[in-house]
């Protein structure tokens, strides 16, 4: 894997995004914001699972408002979602919130801007940028704004890709310079406590974007794939863009949007991130697929084994193999595993056999071994939590 | 992306796995082998999602005789999945089988090794070296025996990673040099229908082993990650692992090992291909993660959407938004769409609006333009099916 791209860290609340911060797991609260004992159970709720930040839809006064009663009963730091309304953002700093995500183009007016960006100034509040594929400022032949005119300009300057013509610009040219763009009206009110995202639903698009742009500016990148789609094939979608752009050393924080329970989407960001032994978070299962060699019913175990490790305060690795003789050597690196077959299993540690027990008592025991180790790694002080 | 390494190609039956093929989407049986008809069902259902290749574990000698059974009863390529034993390859063979996976250096016995190779070159059935970082021989101060003596030399022989002393060799260095060792065992033996997978539960392991191998062989490489997990966690890991590696032009065939049925895994496989834009296959499904700026349950209408269109025999583009006001331009290339709020619900192509209905008819609706897309799709005759 690459180093990770050092950049200049900023502070939602006390979590440090960027720099050499732990990468952390974003999600959206999907209630009415306005129903302030609804969004705070969601987020509590995440909370549970190693949530780090949550963020919020502010799509009126009223959402606005209730944003710091929300606040005060989470323990995690809250940003709000903010589309366009000057006045909605300038409230939701009022409430104390800890982060703004704001298109500043979207608010046109350069005076609306600055009285947000100096309110998020005096409170030493971050902005995140967020530019989506879907709702990027015109560009080319319009560009009659003040703000819109820099953007063309800025996507005419790009280095052109391989592809593009004299005067063409591919939609990556066109998400970059937006995001050039708004960065600078930003900066150009002294304001440097930003963080960016470029989302699309196309994976080469985006990772495309994210790319170049980590190349141009020194801020912490928020990476996500927008409208990724539902539960599976929408995780499998961000696990392939985000893990190629981490793979990289690119990304300080990421959000997983699903279309499906929040707690999902922080489960998600965990196994990416898990996966490049990026963040450590609870039980990682290394579990045999099975196939016509097995004698017990692996699937069945393996998720049996999930669903009970699932809440564990432990990073230990558990192996779940379907073969006697093969699982113990194939999952040498697990720190305890199991292996079933002819009516009996047998539990070993790091590839060497501990016990051997009735096919009937395997789940138990593997459990019972479980919190032994945990019980060691307490007396040892190794207990490791990611959350 | 990163143009695709060429590859020199070998057929698994009439499926050509290298070169420019398209990139295959694989699957292992499930079921005891030796139960003909429930494998056979099996493959028929995975048959149905797409899956271009199937493997079957071959543990005894009843496993291989039941092979030709199985392979006349299905339609498409069957792998024999073998371990040691050369008399279950030698017979698998016999029963028709349209590719071996097998590792040489296991049968041990030159002369053992050359009748299967020579067998296997008679009927033009090529080898699939399945390295996994669970079962390495063991080099270093072993090496007694003629192979291991060899790898010995090979691995020694191999450029050092920065982190490795002298004499010193990474899990990776002894992955690459045990393909290179296997596949020599081949080569002298003028056999070269050769495809190749280094598999590791870790992801960066995985992806530096087939880094290192793409560049010093000209073998279809066959991609996976090891006991990746149950379905959710496993899918992710795969896709993060194989991604990265497709991304970059690495990677003929695929399977994502999954703890659950085989069906998941196809669908992964091509969740992972789609979202790189490798393979087309159903409908792709865009949708809005939903957020307290939603007035419809955008994630319940997303998953109604998403069960409805599975089965269908298109590769159109569905949107499923939660806001009538920037849903359609937010999923612009989406081939229809549908976002919903106040009662209602607009239907859109390629971002412009067609349709307003009540929210109570959303559904039929939208099936009703995606089956009328369908049906110009036919008339034009540029229906896509990807299996």
């Amino acid at each position: 894997m690459t180093n990770r791209r050092v950049s200049k860290p900023v502070y939602v609340g006390d979590v440090k995004v960027g720099g050499d911060a732990p990468i952390t797991v974003q999600s959206m609260t999907k209630t009415d914001t306005r129903d302030v004992a609804a969004t705070v159970a969601q987020i509590k709720g995440l909370e549970e699972l190693g949530c780090d930040i949550i963020r919020s839809a502010v799509p009126d006064m009223e959402a606005a408002k209730a944003l710091g009663a929300i606040k005060r009963q989470i323990n995690i730091p809250l940003i709000a979602d903010i589309h366009f309304h000057y006045q909605l953002a300038l409230e939701a700093l009022n409430q104390g919130i800890d982060c703004l995500r704001l298109n500043p183009g979207n608010i046109r007016d350069p005076e609306r801007v600055k009285e947000v960006v100096l309110a998020a100034k005096e409170r030493d509040v971050p902005i995140r940028i967020g530019v989506n594929f879907g709702s990027l400022p015109p560009v080319g032949g319009i560009g009659q704004t003040r703000g819109f005119s820099r953007l063309f300009d800025m996507v005419n300057r790009l280095p052109k890709a391989g592809h593009a013509a004299e005067g063409e610009y591919s939609i990556v040219d066109h998400m970059v310079a937006t995001a050039l763009w708004e960065i600078s009206l930003l900066e150009e009110l002294d304001f440097d406590l930003i963080k960016i995202s470029l989302k699309a639903f196309d994976v080469p698009t985006t990772v495309e974007a994210y790319e170049r742009l980590a190349k141009m500016v020194p801020y912490p990148l928020h990476l996500g794939i927008t409208e990724a789609g539902t539960v599976q094939s929408g995780s499998i979608r961000t696990a392939v863009g985000l893990g190629h752009l981490l793979y990289q050393g690119i990304g300080d924080t990421i959000r997983v949007s699903l279309s499906g329970d929040s707690k999902e989407e922080v489960t998600a960001g965990y196994d990416i991130l898990k996966s490049l032994n990026l963040r450590e978070k609870g039980v990682t299962l290394v579990a045999c697929p099975s196939c016509g060699r097995a004698d017990i019913d692996v699937v069945k175990l393996a998720n049996e084994v999930d669903a009970l490790v699932k809440s564990l305060d432990t990073t230990i690795k558990v192996a779940v193999m379907g073969c006697e003789v093969n699982g113990p050597g194939e999952s040498k690196d697990a720190d305890i595993g199991i292996a079933g077959g002819n009516g009996r299993a047998i539990i070993f540690r790091k590839g060497v056999k501990t016990k051997v027990v009735p096919e009937a008592e395997m789940l138990t025991a593997l459990m019972a071994e479980i919190q032994a180790i945990m019980a060691e790694q307490e007396a040892e002080g190794t207990t490791a939590s990611a959350s």
